[in-house]
């Protein structure tokens, strides 16, 4: 089965979506709601979700908890990850202590800086370390995501501590792009490029 | 013309794109290699542009310069614009400083917050006020962007503030969507949707 990253974002989207509105207790929606919801065509929706032949389908719309589960079954949405953050400046201590990737199935179990005197100021339940022992935890906590939080001239170099450690994915919150070992995936979060979209839009 | 969220989103990352490798004095690109960098394919890639009527294609490519340069224009994305950010703790303190924004043309301009303590501690080059002030300084400085870095549970009323305070766009950091008014454009920053993106990828 292969489905193109587009279909993928959206599907991660839709599920996403699926998973606060099940949390409301809302048990039908349409495909025409959850293009609303997402910013795609009614059409897209409807392929997206027959490309990974999940059924759920009712005159009701779809059933939100159903759609939901086969969705995540598919894509794997449904299994726990570890990550780990690396920078623990502003943004990193942030993302260390953010309540959403916990209640949405990512356990942040690690968090690494070059500063000795960083790490020993940080309060949080989260365990931190010099970045030299990266390799070491991620093998040993099974971390399979990794969090770039560092300043852009330093991006690149934990990039490639990343993927040498062994992590499969990179999400990386620098301000520069990343280049990384062919079979880890990464995403780079473009803050300026969301600014961008917005006034586009402006009238 | 009517343009699509979607190609307006293809469009801001294509601009994105061609601004980093003018950068790196690059003057020619294929349509498959823009298509390679964002993640869609050639067709689209060709599509998005041609319906913005932009010239520029030459046996040798798309001429960076003049295509970054139409793209901007079309969509506006050549102007400045004013935000602000609207909580002060660490990802908003994070933010404030983030110089990216500032060489992408996004001025902020100021920071809010309702604790006193907080404004008061803050080491910024940037103006920062307690949160009733918004919409006087939202007039004053004709700051068109607001930028939401609150938790949870105050995002909503921070939404509400900043529309009423005239903003023509928001930025949204907290984890949970917010309603605002229609005319306003809006955008809800999702980390772990992002970390989804990435996991469901992996073999």
């Amino acid at each position: 089965m292969s489905i193109s990253n587009n279909t993928i974002e959206r599907i991660c989207r839709i599920f996403g979506y699926l998973d606060s509105i099940e949390k409301e207790k809302i048990e039908f929606i349409s495909s025409s709601e959850l293009a609303k919801a997402i910013g795609a065509t009614e059409h897209t929706v409807r392929k997206d979700i027959s490309q990974l032949n999940v059924i759920g389908f009712t005159r009701k719309g779809y059933e939100v908890k159903s759609l939901k589960k086969e969705l995540g079954r598919k894509l794997n949405l449904d299994k726990h990850r570890k990550a780990c953050i690396v920078g623990l400046g502003r943004l990193g201590t942030a993302l260390l202590d953010y309540e959403k990737f916990q209640d949405d199935g990512f356990q942040i179990v690690a968090g690494f800086d070059c500063s000795i005197n960083k790490i020993e100021r940080i309060k949080s339940d989260i365990n931190v370390f010099q970045v030299n022992r990266l390799k070491e935890i991620v093998k040993q906590q099974g971390i399979e995501l990794g969090i770039i939080a560092v300043p852009a001239k330093s991006a690149q170099s934990v990039a490639d501590r990343l993927s040498e450690a062994g992590v499969k994915g990179i999400l990386n919150f620098s301000p520069i792009k990343v280049n990384v070992a062919s079979g880890i995936i990464h995403l780079d979060m473009n803050f300026t490029s969301a600014l961008r979209v917005i006034s586009a839009q402006f009238k």
